[in-house]
C-alpha cells in the first residue's frame, strides 16, 4: 500500500459519500481510475442505486481504462443482477490493478468479486482505508448483516439537555449554522424519522431545505394509533416527498385509508406494551430498503431506541443557554438505577459550530 | 506594539496565571524583564498576594534591570500599602520602558502608576494583549468594580444533562481526564462552592488532589439552616483546609457554635424566600476577599445563579451516556416560559477531553 493508494482511495471515499441517502438499498460506492499518475475516470453510485460507481468511472475513462488502477471503496459485485457485474466490467475494460477498501459481506459477492478479478490476471489489493470505508458504508453493511438500518440519533438541546420550555417554546435553541448542518445530515441519510409526539407538537416538514439538493429523504413517523393531524406540513406534502407511517395493527382502518388516500405509505409494525416495538419498526424499514435512518426524537423515541441499544451514532448539538428542570427533556425516562446499566458511547468528534457545540458519538 | 512585545506579554500572562487561586484578594499578575533581547527577570504574584510580580522579577534581575523593558500584565501599583509601590520599584531599578496589558481600575491605582512612571521619564505602552489580561484578571476586576467575585459554574453531566440516576448513583459519569481537569480548575480558583444538598448527597471533600499543589482553595458550602452532617469529609478536614459556611440568620445557634468549634468559618447571609440570596452570598464572599469562585452545583444552586444572572463562565463536561428523564437534573427549575427570557452564553471552547466533551461558555 503506497501513499498514492491512500490518496486515491480517499478521493474514491469522498466521491462515494455523494451517493449517501440517495441510492438505497444499494451501497454508496466511489471509484477512481488512475493511469500513469493521471485520473482518467471518477464515479459514484447514481441516484436509485445504478449505474454503479465502477460503471460510471469506466464509461468516463473509455479506452484510457486499459492498464489503469481502479480504486473502489467496496468489493466490485460479481453477480448478474439488473446490470452486468462490475468485476466483469473492470476485466473487459482491461484494468490492470484493483485496490479495494473493504470486502462486500453480501453472500452473493463476499470474495467472489476478488476471485473473478484475480482469475482474469488482475492484481487485487484489499484493505486500503478500510476503517473509513466501513464507517461510510455502515448502513449498507448493518442492513446486510442484521436486517436493520444504521440509526443516527440527533438531539439539539440546551446546555442542560432540554428541547423546549415547559410551555413548549423551542424556536430556536440552536443557531442557524447548527440547523443548517442538520439539513446536510438529513440529506446524507435515506430517511428522517420522528415519533408521533414530535410530529404533533412541532408540525415539522422534515424536508431538506436550502442545501441545493433535489433529492429528499423519506420521512418516517411512528404513531401506534395514527393519531396525527391531517392538517399538517407532513400531510400537505405527502404526495411530493415520501411519507411513511409506522403504526400498530390496532390503528383505526379509517385513518389508515385516509393517510393512504393522501399519498402516505402505511407500514404496520409489532408493538411492545403500549408502544411500537422499535426493533420491529427498524426491521420493517430495513425490509423496505432503508440503510441509514436519521432519528430526530422526541424524548420518548430517543429513550426507547437507547434502552433497546438500537442507536449506532449519537449526534448532539448543545446550545449555550439553560432551560431548567421544568423544560422538556431531550431523552425520556429510561428506568435506569445505576450508570453501568446503560451503554457508554465513544466520542468521535467535538467542536464548535456557530455559537453551539457539535458532538458526535458512536456505539462502542 | 511589536511582535516581540506580544511574545513577552504572552509569557508574562502565563506566569501570572500561576498565581490564580493563590494570591487573593490581590490580582495574579505576571512580569517579565527583557534587556537586549534576553530575559533577565520573571515574576508572578506570590502566595498570599505578595511580593508582587514586578518585585520578584526585579529582584531576580538585579543590576540587569537597568535599561530593560518590563512587561507587566496589570498597571503597576502606585500606592504605599504593605509594600512600596511597584511603579517606584521599576523607577529605582532603572527600567527604561514599561509595557502593560491593562490599566488597574482600583481607584488607588487607576492611571497613577502610569503617571509615576512617565514622570520619571520611562516610556509606557498600554494595551498589549489587553483582552487576554482582562480575562485572566477578571476576578480581581469584577470584585473591584461590582463587589462580587467572578463565578465559574461547572456542570459534569450525561449526554442528556443529568448528574445522577433517580436513585442517586453518579460515580462516575465523566472519565478520569475530565475529573483531573476539574481538580486543575479548582486549583486556579480562590474557592470551590457547593449547595448544602450536594454536600449531603455526595459527602465531597472538595479538595484539589493529585495535582502536585500544596495550596487548597477555600471550600464554601451554602446551607440556610446549617443542616449538614458533622460526620462528613468536609467536617473532618475543616481544620486543615478552610471551610466557610454561608447560612441564614435563622440558623440554629448550637449548630453555628458546633461548626465554629471544629474550625469552620461561619458567614451569615441574607435570604430570599426560603433560600439564601445568591447575590448576598457572593457579596459576602467578595467582602472576605475572594475574587474567583468555582461553583460545582447542585442543580438548585446552578438554577438560582443562572436565574439571577450571576454566572460569568459556564463549564460543561458532557459524557457519552444517557441517564434519562428520571435522572437528577444538572440545573433545577428556572421558571422559564420562553427562550428569550434566559441569557445565551458565548462559546469559548469545545473539544474532546478523554472520552468526554469539554465546553466553556462566557456571559455575553
Amino acid at each position: 500500500m503506497t501513499q498514492n493508494d491512500q490518496r486515491y482511495m480517499a478521493l474514491a471515499l469522498s466521491l462515494g459519500r455523494r451517493g449517501q441517502g440517495n441510492c438505497w438499498p444499494n451501497p454508496a460506492v466511489g471509484c477512481v481510475l488512475v493511469r500513469e499518475g493521471r485520473i482518467v475516470g471518477r464515479g459514484w453510485t447514481q441516484p436509485g442505486g445504478r449505474p454503479h460507481a465502477e460503471r460510471v468511472a469506466l464509461d468516463q475513462a473509455g479506452e484510457a481504462a486499459r492498464g489503469a488502477t481502479a480504486y473502489v471503496t467496496l468489493e466490485p459485485c460479481a453477480h448478474h443482477g439488473q446490470t452486468p457485474p462490475c468485476a466483469e466490467g473492470l476485466i473487459n475494460a482491461g484494468v490492470a490493478r484493483v485496490v479495494v477498501a473493504i470486502e462486500d459481506t453480501d453472500p452473493r459477492v463476499a470474495g467472489l468479486g476478488f476471485t473473478m478479478l484475480r482469475t482474469a490476471g488482475i492484481e487485487v489489493e484489499v484493505g486500503v482505508l478500510g476503517d473509513e470505508a466501513s464507517r461510510d458504508l455502515a448502513g449498507f453493511l448493518r442492513r446486510a448483516e442484521t436486517g436493520r438500518p444504521w440509526v443516527t440519533l440527533k438531539l439539539a438541546s440546551s446546555f442542560d439537555g432540554r428541547i423546549a420550555t415547559a410551555s413548549g417554546h423551542s424556536q430556536w435553541i440552536t443557531g442557524p449554522e447548527a440547523r443548517r448542518m442538520v439539513h446536510a445530515m438529513r440529506a446524507s441519510h435515506d430517511a428522517v424519522m420522528v415519533g408521533g409526539g414530535t410530529a404533533r407538537a412541532d408540525d415539522p416538514s422534515l424536508t431538506v431545505r436550502d442545501m441545493g439538493v433535489t433529492h429528499q429523504p423519506v420521512r418516517v413517523v411512528m404513531s401506534r394509533r395514527l393519531d396525527l393531524p391531517m392538517m399538517s406540513q407532513l400531510a400537505r406534502t405527502a404526495k411530493e416527498v415520501p411519507l411513511w407511517l409506522c403504526h400498530g395493527a390496532d390503528a383505526d382502518v379509517a385513518l389508515i385509508e385516509a393517510w393512504e388516500g393522501i399519498g402516505a405509505k402505511l407500514l404496520p409494525c409489532a408493538t411492545q406494551g403500549p408502544q411500537l416495538d422499535m426493533s420491529a419498526v427498524l426491521q420493517t424499514l430495513s425490509a423496505e430498503g432503508l440503510t441509514r435512518v436519521f432519528c430526530e426524537g422526541g424524548g420518548g423515541v430517543a429513550a426507547s431506541l437507547l434502552a433497546a441499544d438500537l442507536v449506532d451514532e449519537l449526534v448532539g448539538f448543545t446550545a449555550g443557554l439553560s432551560i431548567g428542570a421544568e423544560g422538556l427533556p431531550a431523552i425520556g425516562a429510561q428506568g435506569l438505577s445505576r450508570l453501568e446499566e446503560t451503554n457508554r458511547f465513544k466520542l468521535i468528534e467535538a467542536r464548535p459550530i456557530g455559537g453551539d457545540v457539535l458532538h458526535r458519538w458512536e456505539r462502542r
